[in-house]
């Protein structure tokens, strides 16, 4: 069983991290869940949804990171042991997954650096400041660079947990997982509606 | 401030009941997210998440209701309580929402009698015979009847939930919604391409 972590911390976006996570739970026979933040105990979501998680350090590292976005990564963005914390994460992980403001807490690791990848429209120019050097790309309803995927906003990220699968699982994998959820996938990573 | 209370319960569907309050949270001068489970206290999803919730007598029963379904409704289908106690709560509510098959749930109380609805595909055949009498129609992304609202599966609680709201607040709102999560909205619910 490959380990999918997703990270949790006061403020996060409901969706962004969820989406991702019924989509992976998909795949029961590959993938075990498990939910974290630094220090563990109850991480509370914009949306006022009381999760409990487990601390940073009983993560096995070498699983797939999803990192989330939402209101709480403006003050991240500044917590030097938090950045820190998630490069060393990031830089064990198999693969790293960002959605939305997610993409600037990557960035500000560095790890981005000369790589292409995307945020979401509504903050874009502040994830943009987060990470110089980043190929930002503003067009794209996820970007895929090296072990690193990133999306636009909230929702995006569901399409791109299924594009991830569909380039390690292939496409009948993804289409299934589709069936089952009766989800419509904007399969196509470059087109993005939110930027015409 | 209408409460928009969600009903949680041992392996329910994680995007069937957090998809909707993503979308509810846009109007966070409207209403207000609550979760509840029959005793309170921690319900973990088919997902593994570990959410706190308050219990059903802490609902202010006025508001509106959202039902998820998931693995968890095989067991509280036949639980006469918990179907009791979610008839009454469906009868004082403004407007009853109901995912996947979480509209097996509301079947089951009797207050679809009647009614068109509509649930997911997987589990279609389950569903309807747990709802003597309700007009089932399996070929729509959601049903509206009456102040009943119920969708297919699982990812069709979002469009439901947009459809609610444009219903209600009018289809810019709705839209408005869908540009800042950056969610492509199948807006039609007579629209389900997993009926073909």
């Amino acid at each position: 069983m490959i380990a999918f972590n997703v990270l949790l911390f006061e403020g996060f976006e409901t969706l962004d991290a969820f989406g991702p996570v019924e989509i992976i739970s998909k795949l029961p026979k590959i993938y075990k869940l498990d939910y974290f933040s630094i220090n563990g105990g109850i991480i509370i979501s914009s949306q006022q949804i009381s999760v409990n998680t487990l601390p940073f350090s009983a993560i096995d590292t070498t699983g797939v990171l999803l990192i989330p976005g939402g209101l709480g990564t403006r003050k991240l963005i500044d917590d030097i042991d938090f950045i820190n914390s998630i490069k060393l994460l990031s830089q064990r992980a198999s693969h790293v997954l960002t959605v939305c403001t997610g993409s600037a807490l990557l960035a500000k690791t560095g790890l981005l650096h000369g790589k292409k990848a995307t945020s979401n429209k509504m903050a874009f120019d502040w994830v943009c400041s987060n990470g110089n050097g980043v190929n930002w790309t503003k067009k794209a309803r996820w970007a895929n660079d090296d072990k690193y995927y990133t999306s636009s906003g909230v929702s995006a990220g569901m399409d791109m947990t299924l594009g991830f699968i569909c380039d390690i699982y292939g496409e009948e994998t993804a289409q299934d997982i589709c069936k089952y959820i009766e989800y419509i996938w904007n399969r196509d990573k470059d087109n993005d509606p939110f930027d015409p």
